[in-house]
């Protein structure tokens, strides 16, 4: 058999991880070949091809980001694009499609295989939001870079008199902010899925000032204050569609400053959480969910994507990844609560 | 409510988290009171006890080891040992007691509330093999800590003409092993479940040397090789019952070296796998189960640990802990063979 | 003898490692007393002290921030300043004092000494920005985190095409920029000691993205584009005379979008940089400054501050710190250019 | 010009930096070609090559290891080995060679240019023994990653009662030691340049065991007792001339349970020191040597290698790294010395 393999939507720690995982596994155990497709779906859809064989594969687990490189293009949104990735796959002689990505990439796949195509997905999204799955590798990388960042916002709060705040990515769901401010002992976390409440927000930076150390703030880049509370908007966005600095993170600080009269000092992780070598915790979950593809290829299980469910790696529907968002649920933040203040 | 807090056995990434977790909202929540008791069961045993509140637990979260002490002193084994820590408890009003440790240390709690003490369980084991719970805490730390030493390697592997070999944590389970070794892209990994064959380590070490790569093998203190087939011992032990130097590792390195002709370095990670800050996850969920086991004291639900199920805290018996050990079963030994030699 | 200690200034990694060494060796070998002063020199001014013992520097050395907490407050701006702390040290029985910080610090610090207060200075400054001393603490462990933060973006440098732009620190002088972006192999770095050419930083950027790999930024954020040529400022200052976001890093992304037509996106590293645990240059370094300063006091030396010659620590005059900034010269900033594009 | 690259000598972080650096500005600025020599010396004695370009450099900066392989083959223990590798530079065009090693491959470098080879070469190693440079790269890496293992084991230290001992690299000069043991606060420091007393060390294990800590002990492969007070010796050698396990930290450790009564652990670090990215200092000096050696040969300036003074890079003569082996000063053991106990 002859396999192509893509990686599309935002990079993430563990794609590598995947595509040796699959290459390994297909190549050394059940003999299949590989085509990889570059930059997502723009790799099919524009017949832009690489070699991927073991060698390519050589080095790459520990590796951040994709050998195949990424792109968000989305050709349902191109006339025709669909029918020209059929095109293509047939050019090259692709037998069975293996995807690697979020909730736009899986429904591709999803089409692609409702019209015949002989897929199996691998969800990916940094920011732990698909459903079907209880972790997506990049996550956990994801959630210790910021937790280490904040861990050093410590050492800033206990010698100075400011507030720190914190942005941490997490447009709709905010999971990299709660578990990442639990880890690193955060006195509030504001997330997407409940709207702040700036004087409660104000309240605990006061009473914490009041001991010899300096609140930290963590907040999801997506976080709101409650409707008309503040002059605050989740931030602008440029001409790619991505938050501007800016953002909440800056216009709370400012609104902390204004209202404590206290100073308040925000840094946008940004980029720093998506890059880098994986944690040991997403290698393994990638090179399982990698595995676990290429297994599925080889017993034609197609239309199916792969997921975490406690410690055993399942097949679910390609339409699992793309049904609801999976958000932070009220017992989780609530969880968090306990150490506000 | 006055609730005794004690942390027994091997130190763990995470115990702090445990601690600091149950006082904040033991204290901040429920209004109850702490008392330490150090050392393990030596503390209630001797009635050495120390101050737990709020401020006792200020900035502990990301420190590993326990404030509280550790010792693997069991009163089971000492006569009159249990009846002696149950009037101690009765001297220092201690209510209810929240016991965190492995294996021994809720046998000792599941006899104790058979007799009548008010116990909750939180399940500790830096080699993940207790069954009940999906994971545990400080076995991810021990896994990124092993993975980085093991990352660290390829560059010599990559320089050098060396078999490497890394002798983790793991007497009777290859946790561990298998994670680093999953990981960090280990050529082998050897487990105490599955005695190796001489013959095909030296297979793959043999192969491995064909290309311009040296060999890294990822071995678990406890590993041994199928009987008679090497004069290989699993390690001698010390008059403190550990497993020497010149365990395991270091005897492979000989007999490969004997074998091959090639030479072979042995890395022992030793105590520091268990040593410094642990993870996000570990701190996640450290702090989860510390505060699912103030809420069951609260709940008055004795008699139980916390543990993992998904992405859930559940309650199960404290004898869920004591049944069977919790090994690496094959389906995931395979899983790492593919990627041998 | 009993000697006061202050640390002054922005925290900066090492400052608990002074202080330790400076206690350490002061009581154990020397038998001195020790008071510490609270907050800088607002410490001094108000009389506030506290405890600093062997007991109270145990487990410090590997902790960022101060046990001492710091300030900025100027003791010369303050009307008879200067006199209620040689009054206050009267007091509170100081023989003499341990003065620890940068410019504005050791300033005060000549100041007193110039009046007849026995004073010993240790530089500290985290930009390395301080003449008569080859390094200072701080400064390698901001270079590290600001390299890791790097080479993070280095993944998404490989995976996705855009400009990434990493504003570090740096007001005055670009060694932070220089180091980090050498270590890290950034594309293109901008320095305040070198007004940079905004059209020849895009034809780096346009020239990059020819590859298949994107360009990545390093500014300091003190740098500036040529008078007049870009739309550009340093960034506004906020009411505690910092630089706010919307600084160097987030205009240059808009004028290269602008320019270029390609995204970039900008992760400014803030505070972070300063916090966390020291490296080992910075804890050795630190470690030795404490040493050298309470045996200069121990020497009655004053009006000295220690200082790194190559390998060696020396005491040079307290007014040597005040002198000249020491920025980037010309053959530091051409050794980089080596790399651009 | 054509210009040939070897690395020799035990792997070190910061090769592939000066390796880069070299091929940068070697063909960028200067436009010269380059052939890379593999496994060190015996790359031209074989007349082994490999391509050298500014693609084969391409991401190796953060990289440790060296991408040209290395060996200890010393030519002049072989009969004619030194003619060989001049015929092998001519036959391959190569009309200067950049000889980046220890104190072996810089004497074989030396004796090359008493032949009327044109060298220049490159200190390197992770003991930092080499006189005429202050420091040599890979020395920082080694010391920051023996300080993070040490800091590990200071979590056990706090918790449980044995005195733990780390084995680091240092066969004849103690400064990774000396560093990683004053960075992270060891009890006591071993050195090869200072026998130890064994009864010193027991008193300083006792009397810290009176405190809630457990001692820490650093000790330097190469470091032995006063002759005759114990039974321990340095550690046997294997067959490739390396100090076994079973070396000079588990014989302390025996000597130790033995003489107190108290459990000792030992970790040996082994080759996961010298493995791994480089830090910061090391990629920044790696790259200023790179640069330097480019332009000696250059300017023309053979027999010499470059080296570090203060913050400036020089030459020196190719035997000043011969001369003496680098020790720790007593002034600098004495500094350690003053923590203790």
């Amino acid at each position: 058999m002859r396999i192509g393999v893509l990686t599309g939507g935002g990079d993430c720690p563990g794609l590598n991880a995947v595509i040796r995982a699959v290459v390994r596994k297909g190549a050394g155990v059940y003999g299949h070949e590989f085509v990889g497709f570059r930059d997502g779906w723009r790799g099919p859809l524009e017949g832009d091809t690489m070699t991927l064989d073991v060698q390519a594969v050589r080095g790459i687990l520990p590796r951040g980001g994709t050998i195949l490189g990424s792109s968000r293009t989305n050709p349902i949104k191109i006339e025709g694009g669909v029918e020209r990735i059929k095109e293509n796959l047939e050019t090259h002689g692709v037998d069975a499609l293996i995807a690697i990505g979020g909730e736009d990439t899986l429904g591709v796949a999803k089409q692609l295989f409702d019209r015949g195509v002989k897929v199996v997905g691998v969800p990916k999204t940094i920011d732990n939001d698909l459903n079907a799955t209880d972790y997506t590798f990049g996550f956990d990388t994801a959630v210790n870079i910021a937790m280490e960042a904040i861990d050093r916002l410590h050492t800033t709060a206990e010698s100075h008199h400011r507030a720190l705040i914190c942005e941490v990515m997490g447009r709709h769901a905010g999971w990299i902010a709660l578990h990442a401010g639990m880890a690193a002992g955060a006195n509030v976390i504001l997330i997407p899925e409940k709207p702040f409440d700036i004087d409660k927000v104000c309240e605990y930076v006061e009473s914490r000032f009041k001991t010899r150390y300096s609140p930290i703030i963590v907040v999801a880049e997506g976080a709101h204050p409650i409707e008309g509370q503040m002059a605050v908007q989740t931030g602008d966005l440029d001409a790619f569609g991505h938050v501007r600095l800016g953002g909440v993170g800056e216009r709370l600080a400012q609104e902390i400053e204004r209202r404590t009269g206290k100073e308040a000092r925000t840094t946008v992780l940004g980029h720093i959480q998506r890059g880098g070598t994986p944690t040991a915790y997403d290698r393994v979950l990638a090179t399982r969910f990698g595995l676990a593809a290429i297994t599925a290829v080889h017993d034609g299980d197609y239309g199916k994507m792969v997921g975490l469910q406690g410690t055993e790696i399942v097949r679910v529907g390609l339409d699992a990844a793309t049904a609801e968002l999976k958000t932070v649920p009220p017992h989780r933040y609530e969880e968090a609560e306990v150490f506000f203040g």
